[in-house]
């Protein structure tokens, strides 16, 4: 099969790849039906942590299971299902409390390369979740969804602590912080500034739940939320960046007592410890536990109730995955879905 | 009245300063009836933030009520209360929220202080607390314990979601780390894991419900957590030293998804967001708002459920205030009670 491999830094190719085939007994392959870019795929393509030798790339799916291995007993050839970015056995301890991103045996999907037409899920009874038939083609993009971005972003404001009648900052307008949008307002936000710059992010920000844009950055940008919020600050704020100049602005525009959920990969971030701690604010975030809200976000999804998939604002197939990467690289796409 | 003053490093003394009375209608004084040292008075002591005029110190205290303000409706002369390091309204939204320490017209007490025959305590009707009766003597440890040190502790095992079933480890084995034992104790944690190094603290430790210790620290502490619990890490970590060394020695011993409580006061620490990001652990810490458990815990003192006034194992008059210091300084002391 062909696959997307990133060569190094701005240069991804569509290229042979072996196809993937059980190796475990706790394997699935899966037939892709629709993957995508994330935002996190423009680190390594931007250079940073580049890898040292080409690597396969992508880690957003849901697809057909063509095979399974001897030992899988919760999904079957011929089912739908969606995994998250993080294969888990769903059973330890870890899994158990929520946190199946940090499974004992967590296995790292990008590993496997999604961006391409057959994926091979270690774990599958533990990470792959089914739907009860096979869905409409128009579902397919908040399907997909379901898997990373918005999982992500659900994630985030559930860090946060978000709740009815709270106000929510969301510092981020990239796929991820407009889908905290959309679980912030899910999850019954009063009040939700979404902080962007951009005219079609906001837009889809407003459509996904946003009652407030602010546009200023950094310290104006945290006095803009206290003035907004009679001083204090607001009491969840999603971080969905990643930068030094995002998690303090997450941080400072805070109330003493609130939240910040932090989703944003961390990069070259250090948190000044006396600042941290006369803040008062709770800190959760890290590699969102996507398996946790699996079931009822695809049951949303499935509902009708939520559309996540309108972040997808660009499509191509898969063969021209190069141009979804210089597509988000240049933000001329929110986000791009690959069609296999 | 003569009371205690910084003049710098290591060089506390008994001297005579101004009376205090009432500035504001919102005032009250107090008749101390005992004070302490706190662990935090030593970073000044010892030239840390070192203040670069003669400062009066103390802010852990009890006492009778002298005088009222004009606006004190809550409390009245000839009453017992104690109250918090931080003045606060108690009514604000940041108070309402529980987070009194950060009122948003919270007064450090540290300014008024307590190490003295007597006190202004601003905001008197948010800030103290009355016993329903004078209380014997024999209880004022222990009372005078609720004003920070078990308040802080508490905070702690609370901020780091201690609840029955738990494992809690506690890194610090000062009068903070102690009383947080005893917090997690009362909180029901099932298993209370104490690093330390000092044979006598280990005994007040196990006194207070610490059912193991640990001797190592670093990465070795950090490794013995890990192979006492699955290899897992604790559920809730509480942190009582406020270091580099210290701080990542909690995050550390913290499972993915579990909680870090950290209430020593920050010198000179920074977080690494990568890390951070990838441990997946809650962080909650500060100055604790002790105002917010005041009330239980002063209860849970007259009803002779808790004893957190074995903490001080040295009691000296208020005039050798100094002596206090260079105990505690030189770890002849866990915690210096100053009788008045």
């Amino acid at each position: 099969m062909k696959g997307a491999v990133l060569y190094g830094p701005r240069d991804v190719r569509f290229v042979e790849r072996e196809d993937p085939r059980i190796i475990e007994p706790t394997d699935a392959i899966l037939r892709i039906s629709a993957t995508c870019v994330c935002g996190s795929d423009l680190w390594p393509y931007r250079g940073i942590d580049a890898p040292r030798q080409p690597i396969p790339m992508g880690h957003e799916y849901c697809g057909v299971v063509e095979e399974i291995g001897s030992e899988v007993r919760n999904v079957r050839p011929g089912q739908f299902v969606v995994g998250s970015f993080f294969a888990s056995d769903n059973t330890c301890p870890i899994c158990r409390a929520g946190y199946q991103s940090r499974c004992v045996d967590a296995r790292i999907m990008g590993a496997e390369g999604a961006q391409a037409p057959f994926l091979r899920v270690p774990l599958a009874d533990g990470t792959l979740v089914p739907t009860p038939e096979l869905p409409p083609d128009d579902l397919l993009p908040s399907l997909l969804a379901t898997s990373d971005v918005l999982g992500t972003g659900w994630f985030a404001a559930d860090a946060a602590a978000v709740a009815p009648g709270k106000t929510v900052a969301v510092v981020g307008d990239g796929a991820v912080g407009l889908l905290g949008v959309l679980s912030a307002k899910q999850m019954g936000a009063e009040r939700i500034i979404l902080m962007s710059r951009h005219e079609d992010r906001q837009k889809l920000g407003r459509e996904f739940g946003a009652t407030d844009i602010v546009t200023e950055r950094g310290d104006e940008g945290v006095a803009r939320i206290k003035d907004m919020t009679d001083g204090l600050g607001a009491h969840s704020v999603i971080e969905a960046v990643g930068t030094q100049q995002s998690m303090m602005q997450a941080i400072r525009s805070t109330r003493p007592g609130g939240h910040v959920g932090y989703v944003g990969v961390s990069h070259g971030v250090s948190l000044p410890g006396e600042e941290l701690f006369f803040a008062e604010v709770h800190l959760m975030g890290g590699p969102a536990p996507v398996r946790r809200y699996l079931p009822e976000l695809i049951g949303m999804v499935l509902d009708g109730k939520i559309n996540p998939g309108k972040v997808f604002d660009q499509t191509v197939p898969l063969e021209q995955v190069a141009e979804g990467y210089r597509a988000m690289d240049e933000r001329r796409a929110i986000k791009t879905l690959l069609t296999v």
